[in-house]
């Protein structure tokens, strides 16, 4: 099968090798239509080599249909915050290239196996517009509920999620063989899984007493019937009809990664699948999002494998317009930067520091002249500005920093550090979020961010504020914060992650609340709220905050969790925050 | 426990970087004694970059014991052939150095979890030496059976060999807490098995009935005690009192890993333990093991999870003398090339080629000038000398090269290519051979081989030659190799493998064995055969043996299996082959 793809491919590549030298002008390369199932990779790998060579502005496709295999794929080794990192294949590596535009003339790319579709890394001014991305495998897999006893569930797989089960346990597979082991057995392509959570079927949203069963990956099952698997596990529980997701482990196949880049623009681009994020940003300036359509295809209940965006210590301004976030196993966008843990502080300005969360091992950041705040790991109050003098990384977890002013005294091992020097505005206007697993918005950056003209409706908050120093180590706290003219449509309809339409989820133990104002000048204004649950305010730690002008109405669509009623739950439920005006 | 270790780290790092200043001239620098549980390792890397800089000859330790961890030692990501690949944590990271000589000056250094001893990359003219090597866990396990009944063994665990259950599956871990997981789960360092062997208690070697169970990582387990734990497998059997040993996943840390250096030498080093092969080299020239000693420690059964030594594409002199190699995993020495597979013949002479086995992703040995032979697959008789145009990689699986030469017409896609610019002389004089897993040496060179004044005793074949283009694509196929004066003590106990204390395995199949004749020119003379089953040599495809004035006595300390002398066993198995010189 790999076989004969390659032989057509190479065929056809030797054939219309002179494709590109007869029809190509400099400013435009372009890729022909190729036959069904030709790799096409090699021919993007090659194209893109033409468009660094030419110093070409755009690279167009003129087929409808692509397929990409990773077998003659270019690699690169990367870390990708939020994901996971490592050797990756490539189809379209923007490794260092400027100034291009790729318009896929609404051809539908899709790719089969361990593949990143787009790298970006040092590359400025990049267009990517009027594409669609999808797996012919999907990293998660999913199957319908079609029986269930205490701590079992039998569930049901079409034959687009192979499986085999060895020694009873469950592993998921593509039909492609990659190679034999050592024990001289053929290997399939594997997507091994971690986590379930069951999908309504009515719906096609979480189901609304669906909860995370993660580390799943050793449960113990049974094959009744090919196709039919009883899966057990301590107090699993599942709805007849429901689908149940099998999420992948791993986030290592993003779509679309953005690294230190400048002034990238997605254009009409829809995201149908990925083994990992659909966009991810880090370290980068000035990305536009219009019309980025994330949605599931081919049938499935799930769209990305994790977050629909995702940006990490990014600068400049973010916009997303006129986006649809839908079906995606995690939130619509998290925009944050990263707190680094002092190790150890070995002289009056200098530290050994540790990246904590593994998905952020290799985000190298504190850099000569970067401005950072120190601050304390639990109540995130900074202790001190300084700047960074010099910095020697020692492995993709440790680095040993030099600062330009001694650190001050009060700061010790186990504190954090997070880079000041630049916040990214942030817009989000006219954007549908829906139907994905946890919350809409994590909102980060302590620029001005403004969310308007937005459509929620969100198994867990619409919009939430994060941060901590103690588990995610992703720095946040807003600073200028406008939410206007969205609908809240039954938001946060499973309490999951507890109360709140707009929430503060800041990981700040209970003791520094108090000192802690992490938050700061927000205004929600002009918005409706259809609330399931009545609390649209869940918050802590926060200063200056206005509420105003805004419809509330109640809905009776869900069925409410009795156990919260009777908790007697408030519209309003803010503490340990100074300056809070509600005009209800 | 880790901040502890580091907290003294740091400290005392600060107080005797000074002592490197002060003590050492520039010739040679010293790693002074450190206190005990210090991490070495940053003093140590510390010690490399004076090294360089001072352009230092000497590098010795002044302490009698040190301890290395991974957490602030450097990275490298290298493949290494036969083992596995990757972003490493490397301890005595000797990239780019050349002209040193390390002396331990007898220390013991003692690694403790995922770090590298050593690596030596494009290193010239460096010595090892007068230091042993150990890891506080071990990559494998060792377990004691204890009891057993159909398809099940119970098998008791000392406190070396930390492990859970979770969910009926058994993984073994250190005490060393790394991070928690996205579930908010502590996790330990884990040591994830793949493979149980069982080994003789009294005599300290596999079993003699004992057989590989492969691919058993997922057997189903039930802890009846702490520390003794029933496992299950279809057929599984053992001896009460005997050690089970399950053995690593991967071969991620070799002991000492020389790649593309020049002039390496290692004199009296003892390899206790590894998590990989001992001693790892490929595209290197001129190696030199004198009393380099494999053997097991702290009580443990076994001493490296893999094989002794290892050589690939090696050229100039390899020199093993003095050596022990006892109770490894695998075999004492494989001395061999690599084949590569023609994926498509994409021009008169151009090829897409393809390494195959993934424990040899990334050798990149197709460069420009490389002398080569295209070959078939099945007898790996040479169709075609030709030399390589230039080689451009495209992943590290795949690479296109182009011939000087057009490449022979019955050259078809399936056929392998091997370098043959150079093989390298080797010299086996002195070593003792005994107690592991499998083979004893296998033999693979074209050039000079001698193998004299050595001991054997091997649970399969003593001496080996193998070599295919299907499975393993490891090339072969000796061209003058001189077996002499050496005591071949009951090899071949188990039967394992086959037939024969030397013999010829490599992967021709049946109809392909009259043409080929993979393997010339052997003498073997002046040696003892203590045999337990009588068959001495077994061996097929050969040209041109002499077996002469060689000592055979039979033994009676194995009890011999029934099937095996049903067969009517003879002293010499010989098919296929021409010039057979037999003088018994």
């Amino acid at each position: 099968m790999q076989f004969q793809i390659m032989n057509k491919t190479i065929i056809i590549f030797g054939l219309l090798l002179s494709y590109f030298l007869a029809y190509s002008q400099p400013e435009t390369v372009r890729v022909p239509a190729l036959p069904e199932n030709t790799d096409a990779t090699p021919y993007v790998s090659e194209a893109l080599k033409k468009c660094k060579i030419q110093k070409a502005s755009r690279l167009i496709f003129e087929g409808k249909n692509y397929t990409f295999l990773p077998d003659l794929a270019s690699e690169k080794m990367i870390y990708i915050s939020n994901n996971d990192g490592g050797l990756k294949r490539v189809a379209f590596n923007l490794s260092g290239i400027n100034n291009l535009e790729i318009d896929g003339q609404n051809a539908a790319f899709m790719f089969d196996g361990y593949i990143c579709p787009f790298i970006l890394d040092k590359a400025t001014n990049i267009t990517l517009k009027n594409f669609s991305v999808d797996f012919k495998r999907s990293f998660h897999s999913e199957g319908i509920i079609v029986g269930g006893c205490t701590d079992s569930l039998d569930i049901s797989f079409s034959k687009a999620y192979n499986y085999f089960v060895h020694n009873n346990k469950l592993m998921f597979t593509s039909d492609k063989v990659i190679s034999k082991d050592n024990a001289g057995d053929q290997l399939l392509v594997q997507y091994p899984f971690w986590h379930l959570l069951e999908f309504d079927k009515d719906r096609r949203e979480p189901a609304i007493t669906a909860r995370d069963y993660l580390n799943v990956q050793n449960m113990i099952v049974k094959e009744l019937n090919p196709g039919v698997v009883r899966i057990f596990w301590p107090g699993i529980r599942g709805v007849v009809g429901n689908t149940m997701i099998f999420n992948a482990t791993e986030r290592s196949i993003p779509a679309i990664t953005i690294s230190e880049c400048e002034n990238t623009r997605l254009l009409n681009v829809t995201l149908h699948h990925a083994g990992g994020m659909g966009v991810i940003a880090q370290r980068s300036r000035n990305i536009l999002l219009d019309k980025v359509i994330v949605t599931p295809s081919q049938g499935r209940m799930i769209s990305l494998a994790a977050d629909a965006t995702h940006f990490v210590n990014c600068a400049g301004k973010i916009t997303m317009q006129n986006c649809t976030f839908e079906n995606q196993k995690d939130d619509a966008t998290n925009i944050h930067g990263i707190y680094v843990k002092i190790l150890e502080l070995i002289s009056p300005n200098e530290a050994i520091i540790k990246l904590v969360h593994y998905q952020q091992f290799g985000f190298d950041f504190l850099k000569k002249g970067v401005k950072v705040e120190i601050t304390e790991a639990g109540s995130m109050e900074p202790y001190q500005q300084n700047r960074v003098k010099s910095a020697e990384r020692i492995n993709k977890e440790y680095t040993r920093v030099v600062f330009e002013t001694p650190i001050d005294k009060k700061v010790k091992a186990g504190d954090i550090i997070a880079s000041t020097t630049e916040y990214p505005e942030v817009l989000i206007k006219n954007c549908i979020i829906k139907n994905n697993r946890a919350r809409g918005l994590l909102l980060g950056s302590r620029s001005k961010i403004v969310v308007e003209d937005c459509y929620f409706h969100t198994q867990c908050a619409a919009i939430n504020l994060e941060g901590d120093g103690r588990f995610w180590f992703e720095q946040s706290g807003v600073r200028n914060l406008t939410i206007r003219n969205n609908v809240f449509d039954r938001c946060n309809y499973s309490l999951m992650l507890g109360l709140g339409v707009i929430m503060v989820n800041s990981g700040i133990p209970d003791e520094k609340k108090a000192v802690s104002k992490y938050n700061k000048n927000i205004i929600i204004e002009n918005n409706t709220f259809k609330v399931v649950y009545p609390t649209i305010l869940k918050m802590y730690s926060v200063d200056n905050l206005i509420y105003r002008n805004n419809k509330v109405e109640q809905t009776y669509d869900y069925k409410l969790d009795d156990w919260w009623v009777k908790q007697k739950i408030k519209c309003f439920e803010i503490d340990n925050s100074t300056n809070i005006s509600i005009q209800e």
